[in-house]
């Protein structure tokens, strides 16, 4: 277990020796470690290292200048500039929330970035001001779609964050596929089979072997197959897609840049990066806040007092999982697995700092 | 088979014979058979007799007062006045999108209204002026949340239609359940099982029994179960929900009124009517309209042209299957099930009007 603070003030440093100005090393690392505290570990700290694989290899640039580079009263578009996702989209969300308090809402987005973390994280920005806040990004392209042999698109998550009164608030943070990668990184590691309907083999059939990806296989869209919906988990992955990127000038579909260093970037690239896209909505906007938050409070308790399946757990509010674990770990600290842990080794090592 | 025209008359005569002024009974006429055009034949006419008796029970107000209650630049609030959804739905959209011509983006939640026909409708009024539609609404509580034997969301549809250049634009329209319940009254009427992941006994227990909602079942989130992301379904159903009717002072959660006028409207209600959510942004409020079409055209093309699964047809853009539809039965007329039929029938000789 280590303690979050160790954690947050070791990424902080790795941010800072690879040249990010200080604010943005500690946005960084608060973004960053998001994931962990809230139970993502496939998208915290374990991404330390591979983040600055990119910066080695040329693709992230440690002092961008971020910028709106056209923009009406609720909405913007911003050029990352190559800089850290971790920090282009939360610069991005407080463009939206800036819009939001001028005329009502705001909306942003962003080309030119890269991975941005947890999408929740950018979401629950605007809960502080009764804002309900939006946040997607699009990913490399691991999934297929509905009848398709093709990895088109990422697990391009979207999240939604919703202020509550006495309640905690409402936040969903859903992939867009019907399992993200992490998952299956860690059934690989505990060499187990993945539920049937999670990814295909590279001629489109069914597959429970986790390795599928490495063979040429795919993730499948929300809702796994045709007779259960994944044509509407391909349509949302898409919509994200073409907020984050078509509407920004940033890649998409297979055309987004791979997270992994080693891996090639296409040629002829559409656009700039990868995409985000944000949006904030000022709740007293269309009705009083406080009489919102009361009926948001009356949502919450009713649908957690709503009836559990006998044998199950009950019913869980969207934010309630991640939450909890966030509480436990500020507590008890993170739990790290060997291979992270070697990589954040490396990386002191190299950097001279310790862990 | 009744010639599209044939049909569209008739059901504007029955909304004239209810009281709609003109203007609003051509308008509900023409959303309601857009859905029977595009396919979704539980939507379209078949419903005609259901909104004649909810205006029988005094739950429709033929000639509603829609208006703006609370409002900012880029938002507003409308009260529906019980109009019919059909009627207000697309009003509310009128407002979005004027909203979105003067400030870059127009988001408009409604309380007080009704079933609105299909969200891709709302959705694709923005496409004319280059703007990227959305529309979303609540309905009668027929999903239970992940873990939860209670009915408590409606099937909650996600529309987002945008434009392209020289492709037909991208339309995604979709139920946040696993299957809408449309799919379930044909399975019935075939008197067939539903696949395993669409609906649950009233314990909470999978069910392949097209009629277990009778019996106290109810319908699966999109995702079917937890380990294939039914909590993905229902937390976007929540945030549909939400946005819908939270934000405007609809009803919520358990509390939507049925669309049958013979179910009784729960007493204490936190809301009035059923809500719906209504968003447009002008594609140049991000970058220019011509750029932004050419790299939808090549987006389209691009997954159009991605591999197929051996022996499946080609890979769809969402709205595809629907325009298809359309275009086939603009020329070769709607067909209608005996049932819908009769019900027709039974309109004609109650108002005195030609079928």
């Amino acid at each position: 277990m280590y303690p979050y603070r160790q954690l947050f003030d070791f990424t902080q440093e790795v941010f800072l020796h690879i040249g990010c100005p200080a604010d943005d090393a500690r946005l960084a690392a608060e973004v960053l470690l998001s994931a962990d505290l809230r139970g993502v570990d496939s998208h915290g700290v374990a991404r330390l290292s591979g983040y600055v694989r990119l910066w080695e290899a040329g693709r992230i640039n440690p002092k961008p200048n971020i910028r709106v580079v056209h923009e009406t009263p609720s909405t913007a578009t911003v050029d990352g500039d190559g800089g850290l996702g971790l920090v282009v989209a939360p610069r991005a969300m407080a463009i939206a929330k800036q819009k939001a308090e001028q005329v009502g809402s705001g909306w942003v987005s962003v080309k030119n970035s890269n991975h941005f973390g947890i999408a929740g994280y950018h979401a629950m920005m605007a809960l502080e001001d009764d804002m309900i806040g939006i946040a997607m990004t699009n990913a490399s392209p691991l999934v297929a779609p509905t009848f398709s042999t093709d990895r088109m698109l990422g697990t391009n998550p979207i999240a939604v964050a919703v202020p509550a009164k006495h309640q905690p608030p409402f936040v969903a943070d859903l992939a867009t596929a019907a399992a993200a990668n992490g998952k299956l990184e860690i059934l690989q590691r505990k060499e187990k089979k993945a539920p049937s309907g999670w990814i295909q083999t590279k001629e489109g059939h069914n597959s429970t072997n986790p390795n599928e990806l490495k063979d040429g296989g795919a993730l499948l869209p929300l809702g796994s197959d045709r007779d259960h919906g994944s044509h509407k988990g391909y349509a949302l992955a898409s919509v994200v897609d073409i907020l984050s990127a078509v509407l920004s000038g940033a890649n998409y579909g297979p055309w987004v840049p791979p997270f992994v260093a080693f891996l090639p970037v296409a040629d002829n690239l559409p656009g700039e990066g990868i995409g985000h896209f944000l949006g904030a909505m000022r709740v007293d906007a269309f009705r009083p806040a406080e009489e919102f938050k009361q009926h948001m409070d009356n949502w919450i308790g009713t649908f957690r007092r709503a009836n559990a399946v006998s044998g199950e757990r009950a019913v869980l509010i969207p934010g309630d999982p991640e939450r909890e674990m966030e509480e436990v770990r500020l507590i008890q600290g993170i739990p790290l697995l060997p291979p992270v842990e070697r990589d954040l080794e490396a990386l002191a090592q190299r950097f001279d700092i310790k862990l």
